[in-house]
């Protein structure tokens, strides 16, 4: 039996409610050997006060040693392993900047890259051209009509973008047209099966009007796709575990994924951590399952500004009352993943992991929610992808195993 | 290679002894946030001596948020994962109540329901009748006699019995007759595959019977029955590890689980732990292996009765010197599950572990056993399934593995 067949053999319907808030990238490092983490320290006494009450872990995203991407870090907390349910990429550039992709469409990262005279690739990223100037170069591209289908192109940073397609009987395997190196020709797309030439040959057409667009650019003038897909068709977040679900989040590639697990977005107003949680206290009534999704954290721990990370961390705390003050049944306060200021970038590093659940939950003998004391916690450290069944638990929804 | 085999292949003889001490329901919580578990807050000398000498952690009977029952619980204890391992429900009622399932022979778990004159089901569980009422009615269905099978039936508790057909050719792939509704009529028993029709047969001519022999009850005046399973044909334990292997319990359902992995059963005189520690000393020298369970650390939790644990788990330590004086290589202390006196229910908590072994286990820095102190413990948290080849390990019974 798989762990979702589990979940759905052994759920149980409560009025329980469960809260999961995401800070992304929460997990950080010291600056210097000894020295304190972003979340260490961070003056935040109400998720200290609520670390006392529950119980604390680390968990892994992905596996020891392997840093995650956003989208997989993202299903591993929603229980979806994410070795085994692989979003395409074409897929998840598309979500990230706030396309739909349904079943039947086709999504494609796409790059700028710069040709010669003969059409060979001179530069594989068109000299990195910056996001404004590649702007208005994918308004034009998104004029480009292929009969019969409909496709839409946003620009996603510098010089890549992403296309989606849609229309009747289209496959999305489609090998690259990247060849990954200069001195030669774009490919053409090229299906890898009969289901998906149709697709490859509308593709072709974009591709050809495409270039036309971009013509007469000095540096974008030709482009590459890679990563075609399709929606994933994951199994559904609420039927697996009856759970009626929301995501507040403000940016487009985390309402995205959880657009595709089949959970309801509920509007923010405003980017602030309160007005997240503001989001949440209107649609209390209407969800037994909310995922928050903090970004700044990771776009400070991006930055490499620790005080900036510290700051946002700080913001979340000092707005957590208008959580508590709604009484979640259980509140789980982690990230999907590590960005250490310090590294400025995704990392393996284990993720810290709070877990409040008056009445439910086995306290352990920690006092504030940081690294040093997840490592020291009474949840050990654990698979992500066991985060959903605690929650689970700790909101009474699930039965004994057995007799 | 399964864990199995691995055990099988590397498994060397020795003439060190195994105690694996079960306190059932031995996890426990505080009763406020701060507060001591049922196990910190007991008076366990000896305990907390062997606890400098060995090694604590934490296990993970099924995986994290799944509350075990009681044979899926005892069934990773010895190593089998129960996940794979599954032993039918009829099965484990039977046995539960001290019935013997062999191989061939059918069990299922019973319920009284009440129907109308119309023979439609208006309660599924017959008002819960209690055990006192029902024990005369189910006397009354052990007398139906089915042509060319035996059939036995015990009572289980209030509304619930199991019974267990015997004969030649039997089948147990049959559907549950238990419509899992009110306003229609029980269903028939109903072969799921044609090796099954003979025994779908008998049971409806046993129900048959039994509805005659309760037809005059106001309340149970019918029956359902579930769980139609057979012995699960399980690796036996003595031949997995190279042990003689002794099951020194008082209740019905952990002497049927020992028996099923093939585990010889020793008379206890008395009930408590001291009883059961002398039957240990009585057969010491017969075995290598001796699994004790103690039972009522786990009914005091089901009662809510924290401080009825906190003496069972007293009365433990205080026997615990006859154990220690047969100088056992290897003791494990350890529970099944938690049951938490504040939850009053088996709870998908970690579960205390001590590991004992003078001479072979590397002693953490931990000086008393408690839930705490474990989550702290030199051997992590783990799956229960791993008991076993620790314990192996410890006795010198498992060479090395690779050159």
């Amino acid at each position: 039996m798989s762990d979702f067949d589990r979940m759905r053999e052994l759920q149980q319907t409560a009025s329980t409610k469960i809260v999961l808030l995401v800070m992304d990238g929460l997990g950080g490092m010291a600056m210097r050997p000894g020295g304190l983490t972003e979340l260490e320290a961070a003056e935040t006494p109400n998720l200290d006060r609520i670390a006392v009450e529950g119980a604390l872990g680390l968990s892994l995203p992905i596996a020891p040693g392997i840093t995650p991407g956003s989208g997989p870090a993202h299903l591993s907390l929603f229980g979806y392993d994410p070795l085994h349910y692989v979003v395409g990429r074409g897929v998840l550039e598309a979500i990230g900047v706030g396309m739909q992709v349904h079943k039947g469409d086709v999504a494609a990262r796409g790059n700028f890259c710069t040709v010669d005279s003969a059409g060979k690739i001179i530069d594989r990223r068109a000299g990195r051209i910056a996001s404004e100037a590649a702007a208005p170069i994918v308004e034009r591209m998104a004029q480009v009509n292929v009969p019969g289908v409909a496709t839409e192109v946003r620009p996603v940073k510098e010089y890549r973008f992403a296309v989606v397609m849609r229309g009747p009987d289209l496959g999305a395997h489609i090998a690259d047209t990247d060849p990954q190196q200069t001195g030669v020709e774009p490919l053409p797309a090229r299906a890898l099966e009969p289901g998906s030439n149709k697709a490859a040959e509308h593709f072709n057409a974009w591709i050809h009007g495409a270039r036309q667009a971009v013509a007469g650019e000095p540096k974008a003038n030709a482009v590459t796709l890679r990563g075609f897909s399709t929606d994933p068709a994951l199994p559904q977040f609420p039927e697996i575990y009856g759970l009626r679900a929301a995501c507040v989040a403000v940016y487009p590639m985390y309402k995205g994924v959880s657009r595709l697990v089949g959970m309801e977005l509920e509007d923010v107003q405003g980017d602030m951590p309160a007005d997240e949680f503001a989001a949440v206290a209107r649609a209390w009534t209407r969800y037994d399952f909310f995922f928050i999704h903090i970004k700044k954290t990771d776009s400070r721990g991006e930055d490499g500004d620790f005080d900036g990370k510290v700051a946002v961390i700080e913001s979340v705390d000092k707005a957590l009352p208008t959580l508590l003050d709604l009484k979640p049944d259980v509140l789980a306060v982690t990230g999907d993943h590590s960005t250490p200021a310090r590294m400025k970038t995704h990392t393996w590093h284990p993720v810290p992991f709070l877990l409040w659940a008056p009445g439910t939950v086995r306290s352990d003998d920690q006092t504030q929610f940081g690294e040093r004391s997840c490592a020291h916690g009474g949840l050990g450290t654990f698979p992500t992808t066991q985060v959903m069944p605690q929650l689970m638990a700790h909101a009474g929804r699930l039965i004994k195993f057995g007799a």
